[in-house]
Formats: structure tokens, sequence, C-alpha cells
């Protein structure tokens, strides 16, 4: 339908993105089945299961927090952005999947490939978010600015998913620390700056 | 209660049917079981299991955005409009369970043709908050401007459901190809026009 | 800790609430196990869960409703509130478990004795929400004027829930029927009582 | 990436926490498995799957009010804030795998020591996020008089979970009878204040 995009409300479909980033985020837990013995041995044969779980949520919770960031910047809801954001939220989807294949088959070569591949899926998707956020606003200098320095960030990681992806078909071991390294890369410098941030103003730390 | 319609919030209407088609959304991936073997065989076996979620997840996601512009035009929520869109989330809840049907039986015919009948449910309760919504603001002239239009391909796309089921009974196949049609007809204008208006802006496309 | 109840802000209570009724309406579906066979007998067996099924979905979807009713006399939010809240929202979490307990045993007696009970157990922690309201508005008029007429209606479906529990044991489909019986009570005057206004107020219903 | 802290919402955040929370709550249920057999024994030899999971349900309801409180004090989301939460939603999100674990082995030992260890987790997950807070806003005097007295009862608090996390690998009954305790220390303060409070001011209980 032509009108799907006419005044569609940002705020609506940032929480139905929330809601579902959070139910994925959440119903990975389903995929851990707990031992039936209370034989601390059956609960460590676990390792694999709970490697790729926290892994699999560290990145589900960098998704949402970047999916904050992008919206940030968008003025106007297109139908281009509802079904680029819907393509993000149907590779997202498959994540408690694929991780629930890394962890049956104990972080195999072939499945940590293919959990490599549905990461680079994510992150093409979210990239198409931008893009579509470009073309309504790619004239806006203040965008201009905003964006610079994320582009080389986001193709540095994409070549590290694809990267990852190959690897994990030699060793899936340096693949999933390949990943552990991406989701740092996101997550600690905010942390940092901030830190430093607050030293310069000279604010006591507790 | 005679009550339950008196100043109800639509708000909270809108926001409690994203909660529900969220997780609806979500939930199917549950019944996309991983294979316990890391042989890749094992994994494109499930072919019929990943089309059957994906045109799944296409069409809750065109209910979940139809819903947002059916919900524009309402004025005032009533009892009426609350139990049509009660209809419309029991119909929706129930396609995870006729997912997981076509998926197990891999797209046969008598669970594709369940899998139809249960599209068309969910297309028949959408019209009855189309109908509820009209009998509210039938004589307003600005909804009836709205609405026009839409009524032809609604009509439409009740004849290819009930078409799909049928079809269902003798070819699986044909009938699959029709929803993904019908999805392909609500998602592709939106975004065709939104570009063919932005070229005739003249705004560059980055 | 004693501040609990300080400065809560209704607004997020009643979203959190929604979010879990949400949920809980929407997992029961999980328990509804496809068949692995495309033999119609297949799917038709699985009847008693159907019903069953449509009971609870439409259950929580009046305690839904009746909450946002009740939620709309809400002044101010006490810890008591929280907690009977909570007390709701338990009993309403065991109704996907009651509910597949009734199904994975065809409505057998006991089974269907145990989920009259919980909905006894859901109607009177629903009633506990009504006397934490009571106990802070209970001596302002409006309030009263609000609450009359409703006090009946609630005992007598206390008394029914409480009925259906004991007759399950004998009779589990009479219990069913009284369970729709009450479901009705709820859903129907109120969408009835619209359409008399409707046609008092002369509006056409197209 | 050093903007994820810049203008974040606090709205969105707290959104997104009790979604991930509420299904979190609500999730738990699928691991209650219903019997297959009528038999009132079947249902009966649940009883210990059923007190672990009123413990979880309390604790997470717990968590959702205190999470709300402590939110309440933030005046600007951090890079820290949000990766303190994600460590709490984490921590939490593995409640449904432990409830499972405790309930699978009857309550033994072993398990439910790695429940109270979880637990464990949560509280000083938890108590991070009143880190970070106090790091942002640690020289405001109004924050200084809010959180007096709660340092006690939260070092109390993570004492005890300790506590019972040692003790259930000998007697799991009274490490739940301390988990019991915690959760009532929690809970019961703020109702029976509230209750003087209404005497005080000669308001009757209706």
């Amino acid at each position: 339908m032509a009108e799907t995009g006419g005044g569609f409300s940002k705020g609506r479909l940032e929480a139905f993105s929330d809601g579902v980033i959070g139910v994925i985020m959440t119903i990975m837990v389903l995929d851990l089945k707990a031992p039936a013995s209370a034989e601390p041995a059956e609960l460590f044969k676990l390792w694999p299961s709970f490697t790729i779980y926290l892994v699999s949520f560290a990145f589900v919770a960098i998704y949402w927090i970047n999916h904050h960031s992008q919206f940030m910047r968008v003025r106007r809801v297109t139908a281009s952005l509802i079904w680029a954001n819907a393509a993000l939220l149907f590779a997202l989807s498959l994540i408690p999947f694929a991780t629930a294949y890394v962890a049956a088959t104990r972080i195999s070569p072939f499945p940590t490939a293919i959990y490599g591949a549905l990461q680079l899926g994510c992150a093409l998707s979210f990239s198409l978010i931008g893009t579509t956020i470009e073309a309504e606003r790619g004239d806006d200098p203040e965008f201009r600015r905003e964006v610079v320095g994320h582009r080389l960030l986001d193709r540095l990681s994409l070549s590290a998913y694809a990267l990852a992806t190959l690897i994990a078909l030699i060793s899936p071991a340096i693949s999933i620390a390949i990943f552990v390294a991406i989701g740092a890369a996101y997550a600690v410098p905010g942390i940092f700056n901030e830190r430093s941030l607050r030293k310069a103003r000279g604010r006591p730390r507790a």
C-alpha cells in the first residue's frame, strides 16, 4: 500500500523494534537446556553454550544501542526505512537459531561460519538503514558532520565479520575471538571516553 | 462490563497490540530447531522451514504496518474496536502454530491450505477493524476520502488468500508463490513511489 | 525498601503489566504442538487444545481490558498496589501452564478443576487491586459513584468461578461452558450498549 | 562507538529494560512442563518446580521495582550506565535457566548453590548501576541524602546472598528460606509503612 510511509510515527517504530529486540535477547535462554542431573560436570559440559550465549547477548545489546543512535538521525519515516528496519529485525530474529546451532554442535566449523554469515547479514541490513536515512537527509550538512568517522568503523566491522566467517571454517575459536574483539571495539571506547571526560572536568569518581 | 470502551486509551491499545505482534514475530523462531549435527546437509534440509518462516515473518510485519495505518484513522476507542482487535491478535497468535505445522510437514497440501485459511482469517478480522472504524466515522468526509481506493485492494487480497487456500490442496508451491506476490504487492509500491517522489523533487540519492 | 511506592510512575507500572500480559497471551501458543503428519485427522485430534487455548486467550484479553479500566481509577501508586498487581501477574503467568495441562489431558476432570481454581485465584488477586485502590480513594465521592454496580458483577463472577471449579470434577464440559458464559458476560454488553447508543444518536452503521 | 552515551534517551532505556524484564518473568513458565496424566499425584510431584518458580518470579519483580527506583535518580544516560544495565539484564536473563536447573534436580545442593551465585551476580550488577549513577551525581547533595540508608541494606543483602549460596551446598532448604526472607525484607516494609501512614492521616481502610 502506497501510503504505508505517510505520517508513520517514529516513536511507534522505535518502540516496536525495541520490543522485538528485547524478546530476541531474552528467548535465547530457552535454548540453554538445564541438565536433569545435579552432577557439576553436567553443568560444566555446557560451556560452549554459555560462551556463544554471552556473545549473542552482547551483540544484540550492541545492535539495540546502535539502533537507538541511528534513529536519532531519522527525520521522516519512509517506507524504505520501515522495510530496511524489518530486514534488520528478520536477521536478528535468526540469532537465537544460529546460537542454538553453534551450541548444539559445540562450536564446530560449519555452524560457526553460518553464525558469522548471519552476523554479516545483520551488519549489512543495519547499513541499509543508514543508507535509507542518507537518501533522505544526504544534503543536510548537520547530518554529514554527524556520520563522518562512522563510515570507516562500519566498513572495518563489515570486513571483520567477513573474516570471522571464513576463519570459522578453519578455527572456530579464532572466529569467536574476533567477535569478542568487535564487540569490545563497540562497547569499550564509550566507557573509556566518558571517564577521561569526567577527569578533565575535575569531578571526583567517589 | 458496559464501561470497558469508555475513555479507553488508544495509545495503550496500540502499545499492547505492538507488544503482542512483536512477540508473535519473534517466538516463531523457537520452532526452527537447530540440527544437532554440524553436517551442512542437515542444515540445508531445513529449507522448507526457512521458506515458511520468512513468509510468516513478512506477513506479521505487514500486519503491524497496516495496523498502524488503520489506527491513525481511529478517533474513539469503542468496545467493538477492542474486540475486533482482539480477534485479529488471536488469529495472528496462531501463525507460529500454522508455520510450525507447514514446516514440520515440509509444505504439504493440507497443512498449507490450513495456513492459507488462517491467513484469510487474519485478513477478515483486519477488515472487521476497518468496519468498526467506519461505523464510528462513516459520515466523516475526511475519512471517506482516505479509505477510497483501499477497498478494492483489500477485496483483491481477500480473494487472493481464498485462492491460495484452495490451490494449496493441489500445489502448495503455487500457493506459497501467491503469498509472496501478495506480500510484495503490499511492500513494494510504497518504496517505489517514494523514490519517484524523491526524483521529482530533484533530491540527489547520495 | 520503604521507598518503593514513593513517586512510582503509574505509566511505567501499566506499561510493564501490558508487556507481561501480552507475553503471557502469546507464549501459550508454544504449547500447541504442530502434528508432524499432514494427515487431517492428526490436526482435528487437537480440538481440546484449541478449545482451551481460545478460552485462555479470551480470559487474558478480558483481564487486560479490565486492568486498564481499573487503573484509570488509580491516583497514587502505593507499595500495596504494586504487590497486588504482582500477585495478579503471577496468577496470570500460570495460565499457560494450566492451559497446557488441560490440553495434554484432553479436558479431564482434575486438570479442569485446577484450571478453574487458578482462574479463581486470578479473579481474587484482581479484586485485591480494587481493594488497595479503595483503601486510597475510599472517601472520594467520585470514586464511590464509579464503582457502584461493579461490586455485584464481581461477586457474581467470583461465585461462577468457584462453581466452575467444583463442577469440573463431575463434568469438565459444563465447567468450560460456564467459563465461556463468564467471558461473554464481560465482552458482549459493551458491544451491545454501543450499538444502541449509536442508533439513538441516529448515526448510520454503513 | 564513543557517541553511544550522547543524548541517549532515559525513557527508551527504561522501556527496553522493562520489556526484557517482563519477558524474563514470563517465559520461566515454559519450563514448568504440564504432566500428560490427569492423576493428581503427577501434579503434586511438581512442588519443587512451583516453589522455585515462585521465588524467581518474586525476585524478578523486586528487581523491576528497584530498577525503577534506581533510575529515578539518573540525570544523564552514560555509556557506563548502559553497560552496567546490560550486565544486570544479562544476569537476570539466566534466571529462567537457573530456575529450570533447580526444578529439574528437585532443589539439590549444587544447583541451588549455582542459583544463589547467580542471584549474587544479579545483586552485584545492580550495585554497579548504583556506582555509575554515583560517579555522575556523587557531588550532588540531594542525591547523597536519597541514598543514605540504602547502602547498609544493600550490603546486608549481598552478604545474605553469599551466605545462601554457601549454605545451599549443605542444606538447599535453608538456602531457599534465606531467599524468601530477603524477598520479604524488600517487599513487606513498603506495605507496612504505608498502612501506618494511612492510619496516621485518619483515613478509614474500608
